[in-house]
């Protein structure tokens, strides 16, 4: 299946992925686009729904999987017939004429801890005296709430956070910038469908919830998490932005990508046992001014997204569209697979070195991350997730 | 001052309260009203502003405080002059005859965990081979975020959550409906005014953001806490249901509940530092099934809502209009000033004793919970918070 569309070679924004945006053309108000090659098509002027006029993906993401297959067709079928090249040129827009904004209106956002290695890393730097793995951690997909409010689009500047700070050898705290600024590279699914409380989501009904895939990027401050996090957890360490894709990859285009999460042992509880697979073979970049300093890979992520739908919900928990759940920081076995600066210069006794002969342990003013991520396809071919990047702004003093 | 309206001896909401909520008179949609008796004005049948008609109290809070001290001067005015007794009356429904609904679309919800008495008594119950208090509790009001989509209004019934818990002689985690359901009566303060990311508001800033003030009770399943919450705070064991008022009492009905808080020991970081006193000199009251359990003591709170804002704002985390932060569990030095059943009952050792002879350790099915608070005002009178109520529903077993 080809389009009539030009898309550059080695694009992975082809017919075959077709992900979902909010986008303002020049001088108009922002509506929802489709991206496919270097162009985002107007959904508004091209179907007759105004769902696709809202400056938010919610509405249509709560139309459910039916209409989300049918639109999907529908555009294939616009996008690869001739016969409407015509109609939908004029409502192709060149990417860099338009606006790209935060594709959803952010409901609830949970931020899961799903790998082995990153978890194990952590708790070895974090709690050097104790088994690096809390009881608790094969048993259920540990996650914490983090702040809605401050997600914002890929390209968003993030600025360098104040807060308290405790080195071990201070009887007191100090405040100031953040020393220890890190990502964290995770995956984010995106809830179209609301569920009702009370009514928890079987770990095999997924994909009739979950609307798509961004990537995220959950900024961290090591030194103000490390001394805030207990005994409830992170919170001004986390809340200042969370970093996401300006495009969602609706999980119809990731159906190639599914494959057996790593073995589960101890066999979890049964309301985290699906009959589907839901592991998802993404391939993820971490690009730091330019310099790739990792390539974790999604695969080997321990807890999946229909197990982390299924544990938040069994309470009786509700969802709503434009819940947001990430995977937490993707790290795999080796050394150079690792998704934050924290594990990547193991609590930075060990720089890396960028292609410019710099060396970093965190992050430093002016410093651009982007992380990127593909997915293979039924035919051979790869996809790829919108990316998502940030540069650091320096911190400016609250006015108190 | 008084009224031309009929409202019961001792009632708390006289002309000098005037708390918003959001009602539906029979058959029509619901809309902004004050309640001012055993009564509801209908605000966008007597004044002149679309923000009244919204099924949320969110436009008109995000309207600022010029806008609210101007609006409870016009609604004083026409609840005090006989002469606008005749065109009011038929805007004045009996609260009977009316649904109330949550007041506020809930934008990001953070918890505290500010009273000195009730974050000792928890970290004696749960880490009992340390020291009660966290090294950065005195440093620092701790607090996470909590889940805003199940936040619900006074009255909707709270389901017995499952969950995994694992007793601490248990080789593995069980599945099943919590055996610990527990209550936290705490305080909660609603941001009207939004603030910029990056732009953190000064501790004396307080009330040029926060519109007002609720009861909630933070339900929590202590056994699925204690198991998931280590290391990244609690999730599941809260996520389930959180209950607020109906009716959100202004600021300006609270100016003379401003105390000192208690003296803060060692003296926090400048940022933490305010002019005015912002202790609220609140008493709460817990009653169960009818019997007043417990009164815990507001003005006894550590850390004040002016500083859990500055503090929540201080790295650049934006807020937004709808955003709730609770106190806490408000517990006092008293045994019965505890605000939790967990500490009532010390973990369940030393059961409550209720009116009717009956015994509780932590809720049963079917049990009600109400808690009330009241706060003084100038003339040396007392107004009334809205109410929090919920009874506890049977568990019904997911269906997987």
């Amino acid at each position: 299946m080809s389009t009539w569309v030009a898309v550059p070679e080695g694009s992975g924004f082809g017919i075959d992925n077709l992900p979902y945006g909010i986008f303002a053309p020049p001088d108009a108000p922002a509506r929802v686009g489709i991206r496919i090659g270097d162009q985002v098509l107007d959904l508004a002027a091209v179907l007759d729904d105004t769902v696709f006029a809202a400056a938010t993906l919610n509405p249509f993401m709560a139309q459910g999987p039916r209409r989300w297959a049918d639109v999907r067709a529908q555009v294939t079928d616009l996008l690869t017939d001739e016969c409407h090249r015509e109609r939908l040129e004029p409502a192709l827009w060149p990417l860099p004429s338009v606006t790209l904004a935060l594709p959803f209106a952010v409901a609830d956002y949970v931020d899961y801890y799903s790998s082995l290695q990153h978890a194990s890393n952590v708790g070895r730097m974090f709690r050097p005296d104790e088994e690096p793995l809390k009881p608790n951690w094969r048993h259920l997909p540990v996650g914490y709430h983090g702040r809605s409010g401050t997600v914002v689009v890929s390209g968003t500047p993030v600025m360098r956070p104040h807060g308290q700070t405790k080195a071990p050898d201070a009887t007191a705290p100090s405040f100031g910038p953040t020393r220890r600024l890190d990502i964290e590279a995770e995956v984010g699914f995106v809830v179209g469908v609301a569920s009702r409380m009370g009514d928890p989501i079987a770990v095999d009904a997924v994909a009739e919830h979950v609307f798509g895939v961004v990537l995220c990027n959950d900024w961290s401050a090591r030194d103000i998490q490390a001394w805030e996090y207990v005994p409830l957890g992170p919170c001004l360490g986390k809340s200042f932005a969370t970093s996401i894709s300006a495009w969602v990859v609706p999980l119809a285009a990731l159906q190639a990508a599914r494959v057996p999460p790593p073995v589960q042992d101890p066999t979890p509880l049964p309301y985290l046992q699906g009959a589907e697979p839901w592991g998802l073979n993404l391939a993820l970049e971490v690009q730091l001014n330019g310099t790739v300093v990792s390539r974790p890979p999604f695969a080997e992520m321990y807890w999946t997204p229909a197990q982390q739908l299924a544990h938040m919900t069994v309470n009786g928990a509700s969802v709503r569209a434009g819940d947001l759940y990430a995977s937490g920081t993707v790290s795999g076995a080796e050394r150079d697979q690792r998704g934050s600066l924290l594990e990547l210069t193991w609590n930075g006794a060990e720089p890396l070195t960028l292609s410019d002969g710099s060396t970093r342990t965190f992050l430093e003013d002016g410093d651009t991350v982007s992380i990127i991520a593909t997915a293979p396809t039924a035919n051979g071919g790869r996809i790829r997730l919108g990316d998502v990047t940030g540069t650091i702004a320096p911190a400016t003093p609250p006015t108190l």
